[in-house]
């Protein structure tokens, strides 16, 4: 078998076996194949596509070059969720917890932020003293204590879809559907799950703009999660304006603990909830969505999912306290408010760019190795279709490095659109694929 | 500029800039820009194409990696004569000799034979003692001296295009018409020639099978051409069967030898005459293709021509007395041959085959590594069209080592098929484009 003849295959619009598949992927991870005959045959990919057997065999084959998460020890189902990504998107530190204590394990391997969208690590990372680097065999553990573990990519997992993301990044090949859902397939089909719910988002500030990319991507990981033997639904989810109140990474974790206290804003109250139903229910823990929405209502009621969440910093070496006292997070320098300078409603809160305006601040990330701030970000007090009257405040910013402050609030306020009327409200889950 | 940026920008089917062509080419050259980069870039134009004014900067930056052959001080016209392959095509080594005796300067820089096709170097060095690896410093002396000059690609030219070319070959980005036209050229473009003469072939033989690919080729090279100041044309010819009757490097030497001493085939000397007036014509030297016609056909007609390579032999360290002994070329160890098995007419010689039976012979390379061997090849008694009885030679096949035999001949007997009615002759030359 000669790499260039599969290239060419591809390019030509042929199909590759499974075993043709693997031989590229693990000889690219193990260095046979040079970087070239991989960015040509990603390119070739980019053109062709590929068919449904050669995504599940591209998934698993990245999978295989690396470890595999064994939970079978675990007396439990175990599901995961994985979102697309969006701005104010925190739903896994609100829904892990729930899931757990309904009787999920749930093993998070999550990333970090880039560009406008946030990411679940450097939330994490906001908890004073958090780890999110621990082991496999540490996160096997913690799961066994507490029902949930949050970490962060390990090499051991999936190296081939490291090594090929970073090439794809250098040779404009990362926009295409078959590597996108292959590169998060590989890594979550390694944690060693029986079910998984995909979070995929649309609009303005998720990384698929409309309803029918976001529809495609939701179909393709489904079939590559089925045809590896899991459950698997997605939800298809609005990301117009922020999700909840707040954007920034003490600011989220904040607004998470008051959710699992049952004082979260709605919508992302309702989301994390669904989302934590679907796995409860895909897994097995609960026969019917209904069954499973209830239980999970129950946990949050309860506080049982606020106490899970405290147990899995702790036990990862972050200070629970945190849970019970909001002002050990991380705060801001300094507040500035941002008020309505005309009666009215509000008629958008643009996410790409509130996204943008964060990663100005300090809250997000430019490039891979950006420091960030994790004190600062944005508290909305009102959201799209809510009335406002001049002077009213709509957001307060909490801002840290005076020189990073003027770039940030300009693009914040580009952001904040009043007006006469609202549009109509569509709902935040345009969709269930499952 | 980023190299990542443009190869997105073409991927998306945008256009580039000569400046971001010159980056990319020059980078890549330089070693600035990595494999991988170029190997996306490549598989990107495979899909999209290129623009006449892209076309032209990306052979322009190939040529300006290297050096150009600068001939002003010599008093005359410069020209060449490209030819995209063949199976006995060996045009060459008659219209250099002859444009060159018609007072056009011919720095002839050629490749090597691979697969099927035979190439003008191996040709040459069927001759004992002649060197094709002089500088270009050689060259210009030697083309000072008798006119033309016959070497082998050096370092110093489009050395971006050699490294390229490498990389296209391991990535299954050959076929890419913009890519190829620019490779070809990059190098004809910095023999420092006033006119270039193309003969694209056509047909089973050939790289391009049908006319209309063969005419996008030729359309291509004469833009690149004419977007760098040079005169052009291009003529379209059949290679269904081989060119002329001898098929083997030694053999062909002698059959260039007979065709200057006005004794050769009709195809090989109309054909090379055609392609020596258009270089006369085109380089300025007659003012009309009649009048250049007339002036080859009086050098063929005097032996000015056969002077010519005499000369241009012993100047490059050939024995100059094989075009007076064609007994002093290698010859094969055995001769063999092929009969007719029933009266008929000659079908067909199907050139690509005759030209795999040549490599397997020993003729000609499978890989750029294979030895060769100079003396074998094939001697065709009859051309298609022709009338032949039951027992009369069809070939006489030179044969080398006894273990290259069998499979050669095999594959040589495929080929030659014998009917009861030819085809129809079409002209050899399909079209002119000029």
């Amino acid at each position: 078998m000669r790499a260039v003849d599969l290239i060419q295959r591809k390019r030509d619009g042929g199909e590759l076996s499974r075993e043709e598949i693997a031989f590229l992927i693990a000889g690219y991870a193990a260095g046979d194949i040079p970087d070239y005959q991989a960015a040509a045959f990603a390119m070739a990919v980019f053109f062709r596509g590929m068919g449904g057997a050669e995504i599940v065999a591209l998934t698993e084959a990245m999978m295989r070059t690396g470890e595999l998460l064994d939970l079978s020890e675990l007396p439990g189902p175990k599901a995961d969720k994985h979102s697309t990504g969006g701005v104010g998107d925190k739903t896994s530190l609100v829904l892990a917890p729930l899931a757990a204590a309904c009787g999920v394990y749930v093993p998070m391997i999550s990333g970090r932020g880039l560009g406008h969208t946030g990411g679940t690590l450097d939330k994490l990372e906001a908890i004073p003293g958090f780890n999110v680097r621990l082991s496999l065999a540490d996160l096997r553990q913690v799961l066994r204590l507490c029902g949930l573990g949050l970490i962060g990519q390990t090499p051991e997992i999936a190296p081939a879809d490291r090594k090929l993301y970073a090439l794809r990044d250098v040779t404009a090949t990362v926009e295409s559907l078959p590597l996108i859902s292959a590169s998060i397939m590989s890594k979550k089909m390694a944690e060693g799950i029986d079910a998984l719910v995909l979070d995929v988002k649309c609009g303005d500030g998720a990384f698929l703009r409309t309803r029918d990319e976001a529809r495609r991507l939701a179909e393709t990981m489904i079939g590559i999660g089925r045809g590896m033997g899991r459950k698997v639904a997605a939800l298809l989810t609005d990301m117009e304006q922020p999700l909840g109140r707040n954007v920034g990474n003490a600011l989220e974790v904040a607004e998470c603990v008051e959710t699992l206290k049952g004082r979260g804003p709605n919508d992302l109250e309702s989301l994390s909830v669904e989302l934590a139903a679907w796995m409860v229910h895909l897994a097995g823990a609960k026969p019917t969505l209904d069954a499973a929405r209830a239980r999970v209502r129950q946990a949050l009621a309860s506080g049982e999912g606020l106490d899970r969440l405290r147990r899995v910093i702790e036990l990862q070496g972050g200070d629970p306290r945190v849970c019970d006292d909001l002002s050990l997070l991380p705060q801001a320098r300094e507040k500035v408010v941002l008020r309505a300078e005309r009666d009215g409603r509000v008629v958008r809160l643009a996410a790409r760019a509130i996204g943008h305006a964060g990663m100005l601040l300090g809250a997000g990330r430019e490039t891979v190795s950006s420091a960030i701030d994790h004190s600062v970000g944005f508290v909305f007090h009102k959201k799209v279709g809510d009335p406002v009257a001049v002077g009213e405040p709509i957001v307060t910013v909490h801002a840290g490095a005076p020189d990073r402050r003027e770039a940030a609030l300009a693009r914040l306020r580009e952001a904040i659109v009043v007006g006469a009327e609202a549009p109509a409200r569509g709902p935040l889950v345009l969709d269930v694929l499952g």
